[in-house]
C-alpha cells in the first residue's frame, strides 16, 4: 500500500531533509518512525530535498508500507513517535506508482524578511532580519526579470551534477504585511517553478535583497541571467528565511 | 533621566518577568544589560509581571539612568547585550515620575489556541494545542458573562495578598483565523482590563475552553462568578498560550 504524507517542520534543529549518518534529518526521522511501525526498513521519498535550516509548511513524502492502516491512525501513530518540530498533518492513500518527487509538477517557496531596525523574537527562526531599508519598488521591477524560462547558472550552487540548469520560473511575487506578532514589516518573496536547482531560491532572494538595498541595479541582474556570471554583490540568502509552502501534482 | 522601554520576548526560556536568584528572568536580563551600561545597579520596573512561559509583544518597562543616551543608541546598546529571544523594540524619554506599573491604565492579553487534530511546529511555542472540537458560539455566549466589574475569586490564583479581587474586564473577544504557517484554525481570546489578578487570564481562558468542549455550561460559569467558587471542570490554561500584547497609559 502506497501512502502520501503531508509534513510540516521547523527546520531549525534539522540538518536538512536528506538522511545522513549521525545527523538529525527530516527523512531520517520519518524513516525511523515509519520503520518502527512497519517492523522493517521503509524507504521514504520527499518532494523537495530542503537544506539544513529550511522549513516546510507542506512538504510531501511518499512511502510503501506492507501494513495497511487507516490514514488517520497512521498519522497519529507517526506523530506519537516524532518530536514536536516535525508533524505529519495529513496522510492519504496514493496510487501504487505515486512518487513524491518524480510526480511533482511544481513547488512554491516563500522567502521571508523581517525589515525593522530591531529583530523579532517571534520571527528570528523563520525570517531573515534586515535592518537596512529595502526599496520594494525596485525589487519588484527586478523580480520581473526572473520570471520565465532561464538558465540559472548565476543563481544556483556552483557544484551540481544536473544535466541542464534551465528551469521555468512561473511566479515571483513580493508582498509586505505588518506582522502583529513581530510588530513590524514582514516582506515575503514567493517563488514558484516546475523545479528548482540547489540554492536557487536563496540566490534569487539574495539578488533581490541586494537590489532593494541599492547595491546592484536590475540591469546587472539581467546581464547575470544572460551570461551565467554571478555578480559579487549577490550573496545566497541564509537558510532560515526559507520555507517550502506548496508542492503541486 | 527616566526611560520607557517597549519590550518583546518569547517567554519559553524565561522563568517569568520577576527577577529571581539563579533563574533566567526578563527583569533580571534587562537589569543586567542596563546596569552594565550605567556602571551601577539599575532598578527596572515592568508593567506586567508575566509568569514563566508567558510571552510579550509589547511589555513596557521604566528605568532611571544617570547616563544620558539617545533613545535609539540605548536600544541598540541593550539589544547588543541581550539574547535574541528578548528585544527592546523602542526606547523613549519619559517624564521623571513615569512608572511602568503604577501608571498603567489597562492591559490586553491574547490567549491563543491551535485547534486541529495535529499540533503545529510553528505554533507549539505560542498557542495551546486543542485537538477536540470547540464550539465558538457557546464560547462567545459565555464570554459575555465575564465582561464588566466582577469579583474574580473563582478565576484567579488561590493564594494572593491583594486587598480586593474586584476588577473591571473591559473587553473579551474571541476570533478565529486560518493560519497559513500552521495550515490550521487558530482561535484567539483577547482580554482587556484595567488590571489583572494572577492567573486571571489563564483561568478565564480555561473556563472558556471547557465551555467550548461542552464540559461546563454558561450557567455554571455565571454561578462561579457570583459565588467565587471554582467549578471542577475549569483548569488554568497553560502559560505558553498567553501573550501580553498591549499596555495602555
Amino acid at each position: 500500500m502506497n501512502y502520501r504524507l503531508t509534513i510540516q517542520y521547523d527546520g531549525t534543529e534539522f540538518a536538512g531533509w536528506q538522511a545522513q549518518e549521525n545527523r538529525r534529518t527530516v527523512q531520517g526521522e520519518l524513516t525511523r518512525a515509519l520503520s518502527l511501525l512497519e517492523g522493517n526498513e521503509v524507504v521514504v521519498h520527499g518532494a523537495g530535498r530542503t537544506d539544513a535550516g529550511v522549513h516546510a509548511e507542506a512538504q510531501v513524502a511518499s512511502a510503501h508500507l506492507k501494513r495497511e492502516m487507516e490514514p488517520e491512525r497512521l498519522a497519529a501513530a507517526l506523530n506519537g513517535n516524532l518530536a514536536r518540530d516535525l508533524r505529519v498533518i495529513e496522510v492519504q492513500r496514493a496510487p501504487e506508482d505515486f512518487h513524491a518527487r518524480y510526480n511533482a509538477r511544481g513547488k512554491t517557496y516563500c522567502y521571508r524578511v523581517f525589515n525593522e531596525h530591531y529583530s523579532s523574537p517571534f520571527w528570528s527562526r523563520y525570517a531573515l532580519h534586515e535592518a537596512r531599508s529595502l526599496d520594494l519598488g525596485v525589487m519588484r521591477e527586478a523580480s520581473r526579470l526572473f520570471v520565465g524560462r532561464h538558465d540559472w547558472t548565476a543563481f544556483s550552487a556552483a557544484q551540481s551534477d544536473v544535466k541542464t540548469r534551465v528551469r521555468e520560473l512561473t511566479e515571483l511575487e513580493i508582498t509586505e504585511h505588518y506582522s502583529a506578532r513581530g510588530r513590524g514589516r514582514l516582506i515575503t518573496v514567493r517563488i514558484s517553478a516546475e523545479g528548482f536547482l540547489r540554492y536557487m531560491v536563496r540566490s534569487i532572494a539574495g539578488a533581490l535583497l541586494a537590489t532593494g538595498r541599492g547595491e546592484i541595479d536590475p540591469a546587472a541582474l539581467r546581464r547575470a541571467i544572460e551570461t551565467g556570471g554571478r555578480p559579487h554583490a549577490v550573496a545566497t540568502a541564509p537558510a532560515h528565511g526559507l520555507t517550502l509552502v506548496e508542492v503541486r501534482y
